[in-house]
């Protein structure tokens, strides 16, 4: 039987959930996903994602992949289909046949993720389930200052927590920067992979530094120190917000059949 | 003791209230903005608005107004110190003292009421909370010569429930239309006041005379007809907004002290 390997760009909101991840208990998008395959398939049904959000993060372009032994579907409706089986909360954007070497997690070469803070003294209550309420005025030209040295091959563990279970702490930043966007003050960071709460460890901080006015380099000073208890803030789940994912140019080849 | 008139415009995610007005049972907006002013007043504070939204209505410019006996909060930061008493549902937007014969529900002279669907196939999860998903292709042109036979003063008993409790029947529609906001169709409708169930009704039923493709005069028909019955369907609570209200001059003349 053929098995297509089908890979799909995911929107959810976070909020009601313990996480991407498949957990002994509570409802995860994983979960709920591979559930909606299961009744699709009337038979279990695998699937990778290339990041695994923690509990009440968001995704606009998470990317998932799985084999499908349906063939009545073709790819670029697949979503539509699956869509029917899933809760308001979580959506298929997009599907696409790719090879079958195609994986959403070790494929991936760049990850984006965004922090959004709402600048307004009041946090719409439209927007509070994707932005977090800054308690202060920050200094766009003193946070851009701050997290450049971030960009770059760097020991992370500042930033991680001792229960992270990857064996290097070392991860490569492409990019990282705030910028306004909407009323809202973003930041966003994209990197070749994320330890566990990095970039909330790294907003978190940031935004206390800039509250504090601290020099420049004070970042360069805290990755350094290679120490957790150098993570000022830890920023809340609900800003958080995996925005986009890349793949090599071979991958990206999709057979839109 | 001097008691400000305050004026203060009210937004909030109608999702998890049983509507405005406070019931025997269930979480009401009013129920949560009288708890909140009670614990500030440390005495019952009774609060007036110009629309009892129902059940999943939202709002993002409700207006209420209510005496406060609290001297020590300037009335443009009222909203502020009441914020720090709401849930994060529902948030006070500006605030402003106003002349003692304001009433926020009889003052008004203009209610505007929004419905918003979502035109995309998928409705992204940070979408599906304000607004609805269209089952069919709508026809711009179509749908506004439907609507324009509304503009003016009508007997709306085919677009309420028999339990409406308002003697006259009778409303003054000023405007009514669709226009594209934002990859979303978005049903505007002003008027002098609005029966129980109105909005909703109308709106339900010139998406289902634009999906048959009904004739122009359809909804003069309809009108006509004074009858329930002539409701082809209600739309869904969760599309529905109160986008703003507006007051004679001399009640608009705020005291910003």
């Amino acid at each position: 039987m053929p098995r297509r390997n089908l890979k799909l760009t995911i929107a959810y909101d976070g909020t009601d959930f313990v996480g991407w991840q498949v957990q002994r208990t509570g409802r995860t998008v994983q979960g709920v996903i591979q559930d909606a395959l299961g009744s699709m398939h009337r038979s279990p049904v695998t699937v990778y994602a290339a990041g695994r959000t923690d509990s009440g993060v968001h995704a606009d372009g998470q990317i998932i992949n799985f084999r499908t032994t349906i063939d009545s579907i073709p790819s670029p409706e697949y979503h539509i289909a699956l869509n029917s089986y899933l809760p308001s909360d979580v959506r298929a954007i997009m599907s696409a046949e790719v090879p079958d070497s195609f994986h959403a997690r070790y494929s991936a070469t760049r990850r984006v993720y965004r922090y959004y803070y709402a600048l307004s003294d009041v946090l719409h209550p439209r927007r509070r389930i994707f932005a977090v309420r800054l308690r202060h005025r920050p200094c766009l030209q003193r946070l851009n200052r701050l997290s450049a040295p971030l960009i770059g091959s760097h020991d992370f563990t500042t930033f991680t927590l001792p229960r992270e279970t990857s064996r290097s702490r070392v991860r490569e930043v492409y990019s990282a920067g705030f910028f306004p966007l909407h009323g809202q003050l973003v930041f966003e960071i994209s990197g070749s992979g994320f330890l566990w709460r990095m970039v909330r460890s790294i907003v978190g901080t940031l935004l206390e530094l800039d509250k504090r006015q601290a020099e420049p380099n004070e970042m360069v000073r805290r990755l350094a120190a290679c120490n957790r208890t150098e993570t000022s803030a830890c920023a809340p789940a609900a800003g958080l917000v995996l925005h986009y994912v890349e793949y090599p140019d071979e991958q990206l080849h999709e057979q839109r059949i």
